[in-house]
């Protein structure tokens, strides 16, 4: 088709193509989260259906992604881990952070009524991405386990701070002030001899965040069998230790 | 916080902030927009409803967006120029395109049942988006006048091929094979001596897209007077042309 | 010729162009060139023949880039500005700063013993070299202006450090605390009533720095007549002030 | 000291760090160098002297900066291997490439005489500079063994270029065409039935390059004895395969 003679404007566009052999981290991160969830009534400390969402939606980012090879979330974030080698968008950043990213906000909204039947969203939901390098398998494992690491120590703090409130009738400064300082042990503590809460029994979703992986499922055939299939699974395990890298070794494989 | 053994991972990301002094343009574009838009019984070849859920879409973006002095918007993308002296995200790339095209991306399936109430969407709905610079005065207008000359020549040619389809009967690859090599002129003479259709009054719409921009508009008061307000409006004009610079010099006076 | 299968390894290079429309400086500074200038016996505050050294290596870049439009050196460093639309090197920026600085560091080793006839380097000396792109005209004089005010607040504080202590007995410790705090105008007056120097006419080249640009200049002809030659010339002028600017209009015409 | 109000101009320099955990490659590659070597008269198709000069200016540079933990050299290029730890300039692409570039420049200027002690060169010589990093141990493997299948491959041909011109009275054009198409096999081939050259039997240094790697070697002292010292040395062998690296693991344990 005839082209213009304003056509030399594309020449101020950048290659921003990802460095070879890396592993691609995109992460979508809630903007102004902390408002939405208030003027949503997500439930305090942890809303299941909120994650629930949110895993939703992180679950069609992979549907559409094959190249992510796993993800993480937690809270009002997800992180995709591309695998190294992919030529997705031929590894330019910002077509992988801004399709990554407007598809989980497309799929928050699109579901959004599968979580919160009652309630309509009184704005259009943000979240921003951004895309971030890492050469090693160590420095991959350490991205994830800091998120993981975010994960508890925001999880432990919330659970206390919000049975403060809740159950032992503080108002969020007061709880504010009695956990300054306070150490995980601290927080155990409170939780278990004011509340009898065992922190460790709390379910792993909110304690340990999803991680999303494609397994072989076994499917029924109509013949009585079965096959197997790759399938998008969610599981709330550890990943911060060396048991999962363990037992999924083909994750971290690539050269 | 407490902070993990882990933090040291935030040094891989990058800075990536956009040069000062230059105008910043997020341009989004819908991804697999032909697809969707047929499954999707967009009216060919143009939908009105299609193209006013992406301007509300756009409006949502620089309401939100204080620092974008003007949009221009055709088929299924949207270009958003942030003045030159702009902080926002401290003028970081990634953050700018980012939440730009994540909430368009949340307002268009937001806004989609307004527009569409009897359909619901099939899928999610996505966008890509990137950042461009551009250093000069003429440079951003070219890129304007670029995207502006980019929808007059699709859309004389969309409007044409329609035409010959649901008016003349022929298929796709004959309509295809009639049109090949032809120029503006010609296209313009088939549509009339074939179909009586001039094309100049077809809706300036779809013939120039949409520009949005703020105008201090009056506002009706109590009393019974007037005072003004500034408003986000949406006008179908030529941008190429010097016209609309020279009544709107505030747009381009920034150094 | 034959390719390896290690050829892949190109893919890891970056496309590291310029945005067109923009003015590129290149900056080249000393290393380590207080030590430099101290072992190599520079008379303080200013060696006349280091200056001219300088100035020398910066013609040859002048010579080889006929794209940089001025240059402008003070101290043991020098700015190359390349005009708005160069297209050397593609605008690559590592291209663009390791030629010049390699250059320029070069001809300083090459021409020294025309200046140092009697004095052999110790070692070889270095400069770094830097890439900056400026937008607008207003950006890239104030770049310059930057330069050159750095150039007469050092200038000032070293003409009146060195005579407190070549002339005035100080040690370099006793000098410093007495300029410490001081203004402009109290450097002035130091000088002027302690050594009856008047700043103001001290050379022009330690003043103002030395500005490289290309005038017509006449040359001779064997029949006596003249015709006009294209030459770099050196200039200690304001380049502050508009003046300059008014008179070299060709400079920043440029769009 | 004072700042003026042109300071903000710093703003528009941009942050260049390099990718943590990843090797950084420093090549210099000497511009227009076959117009240089002819006009100095280098000997073909080899010139001891001249790649000895390039090793003492690579040299220089290994001495300067201590993070180099290899360099390899052929021909008029060197490439320097940062380890992937290094702080160097905070591992600003830009402060690497220009200094390494300086400076190796500067020692090939400044050594010239010693090894070309009756010929002065003509004009100064230019080296420019990349940085590109890689993340793994086989990328930086397969990087070095790129450069040295290229030694291989150029040296064969004008070794045998060459023999055909000086030692077979062709025209330089006439040996070309008798080139064109030959393999490694043809090539040796030619040099042992027409010139009695046996290819393996070559200088290593012009069949491998140099490796500059750090090696402890003894010293002797006064009293007799002898200690380790860490010293540069230089190496002509094969880095392609897995002797080298098998022989020298500290190299590439860093994780």
């Amino acid at each position: 088709m005839a082209k213009s003679k304003f056509e030399y404007v594309r020449l101020f566009e950048v290659d921003d193509r990802c460095l070879p052999n890396t592993w691609i981290v995109v992460r979508v991160d809630g903007k102004g989260f902390h408002k939405f969830s208030t003027e949503h009534g997500y439930e305090k400390p942890n809303d299941i259906k909120a994650l629930s969402l949110m895993n939703r939606a992180a679950t069609s980012v992979m549907e559409e992604f094959k190249d992510i090879c796993l993800a993480y979330g937690q809270s009002d974030e997800y992180s995709f881990v591309f695998r190294k080698e992919t030529q997705a968008y031929s590894r330019r950043s910002a077509k992988l952070s801004t399709n990554v990213c407007s598809l989980f906000t497309s799929a928050f909204v699109y579901y959004w009524n599968e979580y919160f039947p009652t309630i309509k969203p009184r704005y259009p939901p943000v979240f921003d991405g951004r895309t971030v390098l890492y050469p090693s398998n160590q420095n991959i494992r350490d991205y994830l386990s800091w998120r993981q690491a975010d994960c508890h120590i925001n999880n432990l703090y919330n659970t206390t701070f919000w049975a403060l409130i809740l159950k032992g009738g503080l108002t969020p400064t007061e709880a504010e002030n009695k956990l300054k300082g306070t150490l995980s042990g601290d927080k155990n503590e409170i939780l278990f001899s004011q509340f009898a809460i065992n922190y460790n029994t709390e379910p792993e979703m909110l304690r340990k965040g999803t991680v999303l992986v494609r397994r072989k499922v076994p499917v029924a055939l109509p013949n009585g069998g079965t096959r197997e299939k790759s399938q998008i699974v969610r599981e709330h395990v550890d990943i911060i230790g060396d048991e999962f890298w363990n037992t999924n070794t083909h994750l971290l494989t690539l050269t």
